[in-house]
C-alpha cells in the first residue's frame, strides 16, 4: 500500500484540496467552489454563514475530498489515506477548531475536525493548524528545513504569517495559536493592521503592506515620476513593484529598502527570542531576490547581539507558490505519523 | 544515598555555590571570594585575566565546590552528587563554554565545563546555560512553573534576562543562545543598551533600565517637588523609587507606569511569537507589586491579537531573590536527570 495524506488549504476566498504522498508529491489537486448560495449572494464575504450552511459547506468539502480520493484510486488502487492535514486561519491545534477567523464566513468557535472527522470515520489522524504553521511543518517534511531543528518560516501575503520550529516540532504553545509575528509592534509608524491595533509589522512587511508603502512613499515624495505613479492601489502587487525595480525605478527599489529595513529589525528580536538556524522566508515578495533579501539581512545583523552575529541564514523557502498550502497541511499528518513511529 | 546537584552562579562580582536536594532545598551555600589578585589590582573589572589565570580560578572553584560538599557530608554522609549546575552570562549549553562574556573577566571562548569536568572526573552531568535561563528551569522544576508546559521567566537586574520553556522544556535554539528577549528592539525611545545598540527593552525595564527612567523624567519635567530629585543616580534603586511611590510620590509612580506601559509592549511582542501560559517577572522591582504589575498587564492586553486576551498571566517569580540562581543552575541538572528518566 502507498501511503498518502489529503491536505486541505481553507483560505478566505479558495479552499485547495491535494491527495499527496509521504516525499511531499502532489498525487491530485482541485479548488473546488465550496461558498454556499447565500454566501454567494454577498460577494462581499461580509455575511457569515449560519450553523446548518457550515454543516452544508462540510458535506461538500467531505464530498471533494471523496473524489479527490476516488481520482487517485483509479490511477493506484493500492493507496491508503492515513490521514487528514488541514490549514486555516485561527485554527488550533490542540482542540481542532477554528476560532473567530475574520475572513472566513464561520460565525464563532467551530469544531472543524470534528465534523470533518465525523464524515470519514476510518481516518484516524485528522489534524488542523493555521496555514503559516503548515507552511512551516512542510519546510521542515519536504523542504529546506529537512536538516534543520530549529527554524522560523514567514509567510509574504495579504498577512505576515509565521510558524516557529523548535526541537524539530511546530510551537503551538499553551493555547495552538502561538507564531503570529506579523502582530508583533515594530518600531517605527503606526499604519494600521488588519487586525486593527497599529504598528504591527504585518501592516508594513507583508506582501500588502509592501504595497501601502508605494502610496505612503508617493505620497511623501510627490514621485510622480516613478512609474508607480500610474497604477492604482487595487493594481499594485509586489510583482510589479519588482518589474518596476529592475527598470531601475528609484521608488520601488525605496519600497523594498525600506520593508528590509523594517522586516530586518523585526527578525533580529525573533531571533533574539529563538535563536533559529534559519528564517524562511515565502510568498510573493521573494521574488524580488536581493532587492528584498539584501535590505532585510544587512538590518537584521544591525540589530543582532554580537553572540548572534553572521550566523542567522534568510532563505527563500523551497515550497512552491501554487501548492506549498496543501503541501504544508498534509506535513502535519506526516509529522503525526512520525511522532508514532509509524 | 540523597541526591544533591551542586548549583553555581557566575555573575559579574560574585560568584555563588550552593548544594541543592531534589526538591530545591539548598542544603548550604556560600559566596566565595574567586577574583585572582592581578583581577584584585584592578577593581574596575575592566582588566581580562590570562589564561594561567583562568586556570587557577578554576582550581579555587573546584576547592570552594569540594569543601561546600565536605560540610553536607559532615551533616549527612550519604549524600551523592548527581551533577553541576553552573548559570553564567553568554554560557552555551550545547558546547558548555562562556563566550565572550562582556561583564566577566574572561577573554574570548572558555571550555568552562571541561576545565570543571577536569577537576570532577566522576560527576557525570556538568551544565551550564546563562543565568536566565536557568532561573527559568527553576521555576520549571520547583516554582510557579511545575504545572506548566509553556512559559516566559523574564528577570529584571542589572539586564534584563530571560528564558523561554515549550512543551515543558527550556529553548536553546540552533546555538545555545536562545532567549535574549532584553535585546529586542522597543518602539520608543534610542536609550543606549548595555550591548551597544540603541532602543533595547534591556535600557528602559530592566531594574537599571527604570532607574535611568526616573533620571529621564527628572530632566524632563524638572520635579524638584520629587523625592527622587534629592537622590544620586549611583544610589538609586527599584526599591528606593517603589518606596517613594508608596508615600505617593508621582515621579515615582510614573517610572513604573512607564517602564510596565513598554515591558507590557514587548511581552504582547513575545505571546505572539510563543503563545505562553504565563510571564514571571523576577528581581527587585517584582517588589513594586502594582505599581509595576498593573501597567504591565494593561499595556500587554492593549497590544495582543483578540485570541490572545485575557489567556496569559503575569505572575511574581516564586524562587527567592538571594537563591534563585544556584537553584536555578542546580536545576539544570535535575532537568538532565529527569531527561534520563533518572
Amino acid at each position: 500500500m502507498k501511503q498518502v495524506a489529503i491536505g486541505i488549504d481553507i483560505g478566505g476566498t479558495n479552499t485547495a484540496i491535494g491527495v499527496v504522498d509521504r516525499e511531499g508529491n502532489i498525487l491530485y489537486e482541485k479548488q473546488p467552489q465550496l461558498t454556499t448560495p447565500q454566501k454567494k449572494e454577498n460577494p462581499t464575504g461580509s455575511e457569515k454563514i449560519s450553523d446548518d450552511l457550515l454543516s452544508d459547506y462540510i458535506t461538500l468539502l467531505a464530498l471533494e475530498v471523496k473524489s479527490a480520493i476516488e481520482v487517485v484510486e483509479k490511477i493506484n488502487p493500492e493507496i491508503e489515506v492515513v490521514g487528514i492535514g488541514i490549514g486555516a486561519p485561527n485554527a488550533n491545534y490542540y482542540t481542532g477548531t477554528i476560532e473567530h477567523a475574520p475572513n472566513l464566513p464561520f460565525v464563532g468557535v467551530i469544531p472543524f475536525s470534528k465534523m470533518v472527522q465525523e464524515k470519514f470515520p476510518d481516518i484516524k489522524h485528522i489534524k488542523l493548524t493555521n496555514d503559516a504553521n503548515a507552511a512551516a511543518l512542510g519546510e521542515l517534511i519536504f523542504g529546506g528545513g529537512k536538516e534543520m531543528k530549529n527554524f522560523v518560516m514567514i509567510t509574504l501575503g495579504t498577512g505576515l504569517g509565521s510558524g516557529i520550529i523548535v526541537n524539530g516540532d511546530l510551537v503551538y504553545g499553551a493555547d495552538g495559536f502561538a507564531g503570529e509575528i506579523g502582530h508583533t509592534t515594530i518600531g517605527r509608524g503606526n499604519r494600521v493592521c488588519g487586525c486593527g491595533a497599529s504598528g504591527h509589522l504585518e501592516a508594513y512587511c507583508s506582501a500588502t503592506g509592501m504595497k501601502r508603502t508605494v502610496y505612503e512613499l508617493l505620497a511623501k515624495n510627490n514621485s510622480f515620476e516613478s512609474e508607480l505613479a500610474n497604477i492604482p492601489f487595487n493594481e499594485m502587487s509586489s510583482k510589479i513593484v519588482f518589474e518596476a525595480a529592475e527598470r531601475g525605478d528609484k521608488l520601488a527599489k525605496e519600497v523594498f529598502a525600506f520593508s528590509g529595513e523594517l522586516l530586518g529589525e523585526a527578525l533580529a528580536d525573533t531571533v533574539h527570542h529563538l535563536s533559529p538556524e534559519a528564517i524562511f522566508l515565502f510568498g510573493g515578495p521573494v521574488a524580488a531576490g536581493d532587492y528584498i533579501f539584501k535590505p532585510t539581512k544587512e538590518s537584521m545583523e544591525r540589530h543582532l547581539l554580537p553572540i548572534f552575529k553572521n550566523k542567522v541564514k534568510i532563505l527563500p523557502s523551497s515550497l512552491k507558490m501554487g501548492s506549498a498550502a496543501i503541501v504544508g497541511a498534509s506535513a502535519l499528518v506526516w509529522k503525526e505519523m512520525e511522532k508514532l513511529g509509524m
